[in-house]
């Protein structure tokens, strides 16, 4: 029995790694700096050099040893290739690459499916084996876990509920080629999209109006303190998360939601809010499933990524 | 070996039946109508007396037979009781009364996951393991298959596709209680509902303001006949029913989509016309999904729920 995985985090600035006992046990976790150069051509030689390192460093064996979890933001296709678009990969052969690199197993899976399958190992998730965790960010990623197993999807992008259209009226596009999607409106951009858009249609004052630049922790920072545009703003976000979530949940049927990502550290109000919006537009059957904030944080993806070796 | 199997559909009106070889062939069918005086307490009897009937009338023993897949509109919880709001169901004990009176396995779901089963078995999902199938009738029915089995849900609620809302700027109540949802638009109903509410907005002439009473058949015979008007509503039923499966889409990413139920007797024109708005909405991964239409008609429950004794 192997008594150790790595967990491996690959995101546009930095790698995060992790060490993990292999019954969930973070022994220690670090980060190198991702070299999106040459088309990201060094992020996984740079990965393969860390680990080779930290085996050695603590005197470990091959037969110690689970292998490498491998987590991204993109699309890990079935045949062990990755494409990534802010890394530079197009369908790069990573797991025949990073084996021939380090000699062990390596599983690899998109960022927000890994997410998910650490908090359900370790996180708020635990115990459940049928839930919907959505990453709320830069864009808003999902992960569906069904009977303890990913949703990876027929052309691996199930649970990407972040291209769910949600608002027929939307006149601007999302990064897919799509008009309106949830995460036009419940990620951090669009939560500075919709405050923005709050903003100039009013003349109300509004604490917010003195920071040359907002960002989603301002304008939350600002309705949790009380000003009205500020509040205005929340509610409008929290409607878009509650109807995105909901229409996510009527399709899945989850035993929970879990919320995670940057916008999720508002914590408690944010999912009080949320509520009121999920429970008014999910399925009667569904409108008690609980929505709750994850807790492993920036770790979710090593924890998901070492879980994924034992599935 | 079982030689033979029964499936049973129950609808509002009529009970459905057929003896099926377990190798997918329907010998015979046969239907009794549905009693639903007194709660529909009658029902389960009167189809236990039909199966029995037909097994004595075939001289068929015990070990020929693998048992009853009985589906119906409604809930088909865990436990094997069913609750039925238009058969006037309310938790009652389905499997265990039936097995009582019938000495077979019983195995029972809801109606739109039966149907999808069936397709995959015996009809136009042959071949696939991931589908959506979505039937379009009064309401909209969905079942999800991933990994060639059921997603029934933690509340028994997998693939309520129909409850998925998708029209924010709607003031009237679906019959779930929120409003907006897929079905008060991409159903036979919500069809007359988009016809009438065109006409009422428009003075051009139209063929079909000469029928006292509307139905989606006569909608779609009026626009395939060319009446610009019934065009119209047509393509907005199309763009309905079009953002509504990108969005169930989205979250599952299955291989196809079946599009079955009443509405669907329109045929590839329906298709044709839905397909540029489900592309438009779905994710890019998910825009090459084939959209296609249930071969099996009204016989589809019935191969499912004969199916479902096999999985």
């Amino acid at each position: 029995m192997a008594n150790y995985g790595y967990g491996v985090d690959v995101g546009g600035t930095a790698v995060k790694l992790g060490r993990f006992t292999s019954d969930g046990k973070l022994v220690e976790k670090w980060s190198i700096s991702t070299d999106i150069t040459d088309s990201g051509a060094n992020v996984l030689a740079d990965i393969a050099d860390t680990i080779k390192e930290n085996i050695s460093a603590n005197s470990l064996s091959r037969n110690q040893l689970l292998g490498v979890g491998i987590g991204f933001p993109g699309t890990a296709y079935k045949d062990g290739t990755a494409s990534a678009v802010n890394i530079g990969w197009d369908r790069i052969p990573l797991i025949s690459t990073l084996e021939g690199l380090l000699g062990l197993q390596v599983k690899c899976l998109n960022d927000a499916n890994a997410a998910a399958l650490g908090e359900m190992w370790a996180g708020s998730g635990k115990g459940f084996e049928d839930l919907l965790m959505v990453t709320l960010g830069t864009g808003v990623g999902g992960g569906v876990i069904i009977g303890g197993r990913l949703l990876i999807g027929a052309h691996c992008a199930g649970g990407e509920i972040g291209h769910i259209p949600i608002e027929p009226a939307e006149t601007r596009q999302c990064n897919c080629g799509s008009y309106g999607c949830f995460e036009q409106y419940a990620s951090a951009t669009g939560n500075v999209r919709l405050a923005n858009d709050i903003l100039a249609s009013t003349d109300e004052p509004s604490t917010l109006r003195s920071f040359p630049q907002l960002s989603s922790k301002i304008c939350w920072d600002q309705a949790l303190a009380g000003d009205k545009v500020a509040l205005q703003i929340a509610e409008r976000f929290c409607y878009y998360l509650g109807r995105g979530l909901a229409a996510a949940v009527n399709a899945i049927d989850p035993q929970v939601v879990l919320i995670g990502g940057g916008v999720s550290k508002t914590g408690q109000p944010l999912i009080d809010m949320t509520e009121k919006y999920f429970r008014a537009f999910a399925f009667p059957a569904c409108r008690d499933i609980p929505l709750r904030l994850a807790t492993l944080g920036n770790d979710a993806g090593i924890y998901g990524c070492v879980y994924s070796l034992m599935q």
